[in-house]
């Protein structure tokens, strides 16, 4: 990509109607654009970085025989009444609502739960359509009263929301605990592994307790208490002397932090298989109600926590997977076509012939300002070509974390990344 | 995939409040599911489908310089009303509105010429950041009065846009067709070239005609004029004498037929530009207002008008590249076990691990569900295994389009697929 070509530019002003950090950061480096509050839309870069995040999960939902599929955001009330969501009854107030011409009222989708349960209700008859696991990344729209923290808290988001349908309560648990597995992965992948804890949190109906995932973020709406010998936590919520002697914990090994929920996964019993009418027949012909659960991850809000974590004074620092492109190559060419911009394009067109994912700046801008956006965007390898460093015998590589700069020959570092792409 | 693992199941029934062919076939074959009308949910079969079709628009897109990025569904009235597309003004009755708490009415996106040039003026300062092409694939919602066509014509559909900015009527038109010649590779690639034509329809304030890019079809709701001898096509709502002398064409010939409008580009001129301030500095430091184009391919109705026109009375017919798997293996194994199971089974795992896209079905169903179900599903190639074929030495292979069948060895199937594969 060059950044002639793309479609945002950086700025050097702070956004003032914001006031979280991953906002202020996002908007100035051009990866969202601000609708109104509580609603962004993603630029070409912002979206390369939603891209990759959901690619990630989506690997891991199909590697544990996950169906994806795509559910409509017009909701019929009808379904939701069944199952008392349905705001007539006060019970949810986050839905948004619209109209058809006719008059006829349909709410916009804040879950699915009840969607997928009717679906599935058509094509679930025997116990040997089961186990299943269904899957989507879909807008969600809730309605919230405040709107706050950037893209961590939204009116409209796109969720993977996984949803799971067991014949009997030990069936559900294996899924269950599969699916938690693959949350590990998930966020260890994403780069936040290391500050993401299953935390105990309310349960329902149906479970005692149901199990977040909290990152540990100084703007986290939320406050657990990490136990590091076990790793994991507890919801304030739910913290008292009876969870601590169900969990075996004592009140000295545990540290209180803020964080904020980037993954849940509940186990829903019979809840909505029984408002919705999810019966299959066992061996003995017998009709029995589907277990289900249901597991969130909201992509756009993990993108906003790794932006409040892993960034700096200067900028965006994004973990090599998610990261938007692989490579930023800075030439600090004077005009087109001299010697720098000649050597530039030189490497950008030799990686691009080998599929490395690589941004030119190929503006004719002040090396500064090259530099200052460089790091405020965020790419973690910087390739920087100048008369300097073709003097010096090639390019000058510097980790977006690092403050120590290389220089190479031209053939050697060519020759590192295009054998890494091969 | 194995087939017991699918979320969706295939019906023998006509679904009775469907008079639309596409729709009948992908709900009987288990692809979409109806919510309401006019609005439809993609199941894992269906969703395989949209998202092939996404992905060759999306890499012809790409492929012309194009920014991929995601708005918003939920759209604040005041960018709109600058333009006049806002209801209050009835002259967009397209919309379907909702409201936060606080009372603020907002809409749900219809089209976004608006939102992005609204975000474009943000960062297009300068003729050095022009031309510019950005597009997304996202959510529309269109309040229609009435829904009709199954997926052809939905409530609620993924639409891909793509918006051009450019800094005079000349650089408007390199890109205009350029989109065009995209467009042409697009079509071609979905398996509709030869029914697609370029169909010269009414223009705007800024141009003559627009184009529209229209697939012959029985279902459709267009007429249109064909001329074989030109290769393109006349809606028949500019079909008069001043535009056949225009073109240069005779009415002796052309033929008209139903066709479906598949996809769309504008010239806008400086409609949206004028009305949202998206203005730059031209090479003497003059304002100018960006001229502009939109682009539009909605995939679900190029799956419906595929639906339409490549299936026969036992199903669907999906071309090879967008059809949810490559290959369907039928094994007509008694259980679990027996020796066409794991002869199957065998073939399977090879073909999974070469990366081969493989539908096992694996249920123990009567052959005849199984070979009815091989043709609803539609899957291009069709693999099966039973005793008989075990006896004559191997497997019988069936394209979906042809009546002939073919036995070959095992080894001999297995090594021209895990070939093509590598």
């Amino acid at each position: 990509m060059l950044y002639s070509q793309l479609f945002s530019r950086t700025s050097k002003d702070i956004p003032s109607d914001e006031t979280s950090k991953n906002a202020q950061l996002l908007i100035r480096a051009g990866y969202i654009h601000k609708e109104m509050a509580g609603v962004y839309s993603f630029l070409p870069l912002g979206y390369k970085v939603l891209q990759n995040i959901i690619h990630i999960i989506r690997e891991e939902m199909d590697k544990i025989g996950g169906n994806e599929m795509l559910m409509s955001s017009l909701q019929d009330p009808s379904i939701w009444k069944k199952s008392n969501r349905w705001t007539d009854n006060k019970d949810v107030d986050a839905w948004f609502t619209t109209k058809l011409k006719n008059d006829t009222e349909l709410g916009l989708g804040f879950t699915h739960e009840e969607d997928i349960t009717n679906i599935a209700s058509k094509f679930v008859k025997s116990y040997k359509n089961l186990p299943l696991l269904a899957y989507q990344f879909q807008n969600k729209f809730r309605n919230e009263t405040r709107a706050k923290s950037g893209i961590m808290r939204t009116r409209e988001f796109i969720m993977k929301d996984l949803y799971s349908f067991a014949r009997d309560e030990e069936e559900h648990e294996i899924l269950y605990n599969r699916v938690a597995d693959a949350y590990k992965i998930i966020f260890k992948r994403l780069g936040i592994g290391d500050k993401t804890y299953k935390t105990f949190a309310s349960g329902g109906v149906f479970s005692k307790y149901s199990h977040e995932y909290q990152t540990l973020c100084e703007a986290g709406e939320d406050e657990i208490y990490v136990c590091d010998r076990l790793g994991m936590a507890i919801n304030k919520e739910v913290y008292n002397d009876e969870v601590l002697a169900d969990l075996g914990v004592g009140k000295d090994e545990l540290r209180v932090a803020p964080a904020s929920e980037v993954g849940n996964i509940f186990s829903l019993g019979t809840r909505f298989s029984s408002a919705l009418d999810l019966k299959y027949k066992n061996e003995k012909g017998e009709e029995k109600e589907v277990v289900m659960g249901s597991y969130g991850i909201g992509p756009a809000r993990v993108m906003g926590i790794i932006a409040e974590l892993i960034s700096d004074d200067r900028g965006l620092i994004w973990p090599t997977e998610i990261a938007p492109y692989a490579l930023y190559l800075v030439s600090l060419h004077k005009e087109k076509g001299d010697e720098v911009y000649n050597y530039s394009e030189e490497i950008y067109n030799v990686l691009r012939g080998s599929g490395v994912d690589v941004m030119w700046d190929d503006r004719e801008s002040a090396a500064g300002e090259k530099l200052a956006d460089a790091d405020l965007i965020g790419i973690p390898v910087r390739v920087l070509v100048s008369t300097k460093t073709i003097e010096q015998g090639g390019v000058e590589i510097k980790e977006r974390v690092a403050s120590q700069t290389e220089i190479v020959t031209k053939e050697q570092f060519l020759k590192s990344w295009t054998e890494a792409c091969n």
